[in-house]
């Protein structure tokens, strides 16, 4: 790293030493996970550059941003719309909460029983870690589960520029006027932070930009189809978490430009493993960078992921939004409906999750399902145990996975998906 | 128990093997913790009687109202108007959660890290020993914490009769505007229940009444304040829990002759236990019968309970219904007015509650605060550590409790309460 992001990093206030630290464990994992994988897409060699300047050239360029007079937001969730962001001439990227940091501090905070995803995100706060965070302009929370709401409250005494946005719980009438009403107060919020009025023009352009990023991850995972799969999917999960950080256009360019090589490599029936490879489809819990666990487990254990019903993954850019409005209201209602369809698990009912991964589970051919959730997430962690049955109902083998993100359990969790996968191949 | 109650509970369908263990265990538990206990008011003989009789004469009571006709409606949480259920000529009777039962089923269900309340409940109906959730015609489930909210899809499986009703995060315009549309709701579920309408003056008949009990422990609570208290933690706790199942105005009234009885105790500078003995607020999650393993402790180390900031306490009592309004519409909006101020740790912010805490804390002559969190209650289990951070600010010691329904924890637990009490003594 060169001097410049030194005093960079000096100037965002992170702990230079521990940063040092953090880049260090960074870097050798992903050596290790990554670039140590073979038959890899040379297009990654795209996404290997983003993340060795994960917290170098990408910060860098946000930093110019501001200096340009532009606004950074960052955000936790796959609810908080980037078309509103983009549209108010500002850049939304997704926050730190995928490693383990300052453990001991947080847990003066949060309790023990807290998920990992939101312990990792007070450790990249109090370790004085993240990049992203300390340059964003607006931190933005969500009502989403439990341990989020009320953690917010907590990290609002950390941070003076949170802004929490409220969430249905139900799919109803008042739970769709809830999310409407918060979208337009989050508009208003992003004019008053740009000073930039959104207007019809500028928001069926941030429309557009989000959409094609969408698009370009719809085309790399209709792809996965294939078999051989001509990607792994630790490849295809990175792409989705830097769908979170990257500059829109520059990554959806780079995964098209991957899309094109995987479709020759699916005409020459050339793949990351070798075809008839037991396939596995990822469904529940986020994971963010540089969570890597479990498809690191999964895919050096004889098996390929070919899709994440996830947040990171199809959950969060399945839809996409309808982009033929007019005017700001119709757009607006178009923005509405297209997150009101988000099948987190902090609604109740939530019988479209189900039926999401039944479809990806037939249109991937997938031979089984990894649930995956984090130690302590009761919204996932409960769904799981009906989707397990309903999905072993319908004779699609299912392995319930409860993790974090030690790898104190990495030795017990190989064994458990070796065993499944000795299952599936049966 | 008569042999009558033995053929009521084969008609409800109770396993009569478990239930019978499950008596006795609690027979047994009462005698150990309540019967035990000197210088009682003579007028505990009521609870002592209800207690004996809790799956038995009640029973009898509530079969009796629905073979005249009467619908009954189970619920798990203080955001049931009951003032709704009794207008419409029901009866609302809490279910069964305050204790450990059928755990091997319940975890076929539920992930093992969810709270012991949830658990309870699953317990009771897989356990079939709960002749309240038999004999009511509609459970009322809520969607509070995440863990009731996902627990319910699953208890929608196991009962037919199920009703779930939303509540906001937030209170805010639509946070509110919520509350009342799923209270209009409830109201016509209930009309469509019992076949009555609810009108002005049955509205304000049930208000009275519901009133009334609470006025009789706003009675109760306001003579804990006397030194020495004029009656246990644990006794004054069973009124909170008896609320919830006994007949309302033989509850008000019995309550009240306890009441006159304290006054005289009180005169006589008598009390449960002697003047000077160190006083505790216990602040947090619900206690449910027979959940006393606290209050057991804590007035077996040297310490008296002076009061309950809890669902089962004074957060669940504390505000009465106006009463003033003449129209359905009027009364309505008194009950939303009053179960809005509910301060639920499911809100975000709750700035009520701590205020509330420092308030009893303060009116109670409270030494110091036990704050109560069942293991895997995030949202209280969250909200514990800024309320301990603020009450200690303000030089009131803390104590945080985070634990379960088992007696595993039973003596490590003492220990730290005679700590705390050594601490507060001093």
């Amino acid at each position: 790293m060169s001097d410049n992001y030194r005093s960079m990093w000096t100037e965002l206030g992170l702990d230079l030493e521990s940063h040092d630290a953090l880049l260090g464990v960074l870097g050798n994992a992903y050596q290790e996970i990554y670039l140590s994988q073979k038959n890899r897409p040379e297009g990654m060699a795209y996404f290997d550059f983003v993340m060795s300047e994960v917290h170098g050239l990408r910060i860098k360029e946000l930093m110019d941003e501001k200096a340009a007079g532009r606004k950074i937001v960052g955000s936790y969730c796959v609810f908080v719309p980037e078309e509103l962001v983009l549209a108010a001439n500002a850049t939304l990227v997704g926050l730190c909460s995928g490693a383990d940091f300052a453990m001991e501090e947080v847990e003066k905070l949060l309790p023990r029983n807290t998920c990992a995803l939101i312990k990792s995100s007070f450790g990249f706060k109090l370790g004085k870690v993240c990049p992203y965070l300390e340059s964003a302009d607006m931190i933005v929370g969500e009502n989403t589960c439990d341990g989020k709401k009320k953690a917010y409250e907590s990290l609002g005494q950390l941070v003076d520029n949170l802004y929490v946005m409220d969430l249905p719980q139900v799919k109803s009438e008042n739970g769709r006027a809830l999310l409407q009403n918060e979208y337009f107060r989050f508009k208003t919020a992003m004019e008053a932070l740009t000073g930039v009025k959104i207007t019809a023009e500028s928001l069926k352009a941030a429309i557009g930009t989000v959409n094609a990023k969408r698009a370009a991850l719809h085309r790399l995972a209709a792809l996965r189809k294939a078999d051989p799969a001509p990607i792994s999917g630790l490849d295809a999960l990175l792409s989705n978490q830097v769908f979170f950080y990257d500059n829109p256009a520059r990554f959806t360019e780079s995964v098209n430009k991957i899309c094109d090589e995987l479709e020759n490599r699916i005409a020459e029936k050339k793949g990351a493993f070798p075809a008839g490879t037991p396939r596995i489809l990822v469904s529940g819990c986020p994971q963010a960078v540089p969570n890597w666990k479990l498809p690191f487990i999964v895919e050096t254990s004889g098996a390929v992921i070919v899709g994440e019903e996830s947040c990171v993954g199809e959950r969060g850019t399945r839809n996409l939004t309808d982009a033929s409005g007019q005017t700001v209201e119709e757009m607006m209602a178009a923005i509405v409906d297209r997150y009101y369809q988000v099948d987190c698990a902090i609604f109740t009912p939530n019988p479209d999750r189900l039926a999401h991964i039944e479809e990806m589970a037939t249109a991937y051919k997938a031979d089984g399902v990894i649930h995956y959730g984090l130690q302590f997430c009761q919204p996932y962690l409960m769904e799981a145990m009906p989707v397990e049955k309903a999905l072993e109902e319908k004779n699609i083998p299912c392995l319930r996975i409860d993790t974090d993100y030690s790898m104190e359990d990495a030795g017990q969790l190989k064994t458990r998906v070796e065993a499944f996968i000795e299952q599936i191949k049966g």
